[in-house]
């Protein structure tokens, strides 16, 4: 049996990845794929729960090393529990986020040194890489206005990360930009703006030839 | 005003450091230090939540490196929030247990890598290093006879690390010799066997000069 693809999503706040990975496990489903969704962090039991003290501890929030050592701690849970059990059945793995997020939001966001966020994210993953990954971007102007919408609809409030500030949002986009520039075969740069329907299209055109 | 020091207990279960970490306090205090004393994982809200993962988590128990990971986050928020500003202040940290317990159970324990744990512990401990670290030592038939005592008195269940097998507490014994053997300046080997009074009286002859 094949061994599955593994296609990340990825992209700053607002960009429309969760939607868009949605859609396009369904197209593969409807493909005939056997299809895992995931999302990052979490995934699993355990790195739900780490997610939970990521997003939400305000009391004691998790300062810059701790938060990426609980980013990796979820991420080799759902390696190693989820993702390469899939794959090694054959299947295809998508997943809302994965180890580009962690060189933009630690590395390029918090500041933390990037070559020790590679030594330390390739222990957690144990060497796991995607196979494509798909860079949603929209400017910022069409994010925020994007994740206002998201929180009016779901009457939620921004999260402890998603509450940064512009500057951390811009140096996010820059960092995804430097990652995409420096692997330009496996990050492919989607153009996000537009309706949903637009950036499903645009993502299919890339995927098919996979299948 | 000096830093205060920075004294760490490590030792397999059942070793008594626990209880040898609260009288050397109280003995320090006695003689009119201000002290901290903390434990790992755990000593803030948010590594205490971290604890709880590692110790309870059986329905979705965390992998080896998800484990060394979370382990490591914990440190990395004590540190930063609370070990560094203690001794900045001119206050002694005691810790029950630190970075040597990780490289004996996730390094000597589990056979993680021993150079991996290193880069990633010094990320956690941005350098931070003990002044002085206890390695309480006892036979693994006095070990064993001091964990059912606890459990009996207490009416707690071993937790899910404190239940690994007989192999990997010997592992953990041997790993702990070597990291003593290779930093017999820094830690200092104690014969944990006979009363608490007896072991109380060992640790203190050796910290009463440093005072």
């Amino acid at each position: 049996m094949a061994r599955g693809r593994f296609i990340t999503f990825e992209g700053g706040e607002g960009c429309g990845k969760s939607t868009q990975v949605r859609r396009l496990a369904a197209q593969l489903q409807a493909a005939g794929i056997d299809v895992v969704l995931t999302r990052e962090p979490g995934g699993t039991r355990l790195a739900e729960l780490v997610r939970g003290l990521l997003k939400d501890e305000r009391e004691d929030p998790p300062c810059d090393r701790s938060e990426l050592l609980l980013f990796l701690a979820a991420r080799a849970q759902l390696v190693r529990n989820v993702i390469r059990p899939a794959l090694a059945a054959g299947k295809w793995v998508l997943s809302d986020r994965f180890s580009d997020s962690t060189f933009a939001y630690q590395g390029y966001g918090r500041g933390l040194p990037l070559d020790t966020i590679r030594l330390a994210n390739d222990f957690a993953c144990d060497g796991l890489k995607p196979d494509m990954t798909l860079l949603l971007e929209v400017d910022a102007a069409t994010a925020a206005r994007r994740m206002r919408g998201r929180e009016a609809a779901t009457a939620t409030a921004a999260d402890r990360i998603e509450q940064a500030g512009d500057d951390f949002h811009a140096r996010l986009r820059e960092g995804f930009r430097a990652l995409a520039a420096a692997e330009p075969d496996r990050i492919r740069r989607i153009d996000a703006s537009g309706t949903p329907d637009d950036v499903e299209g645009r993502i299919w055109t890339l995927l098919k030839p996979l299948i």
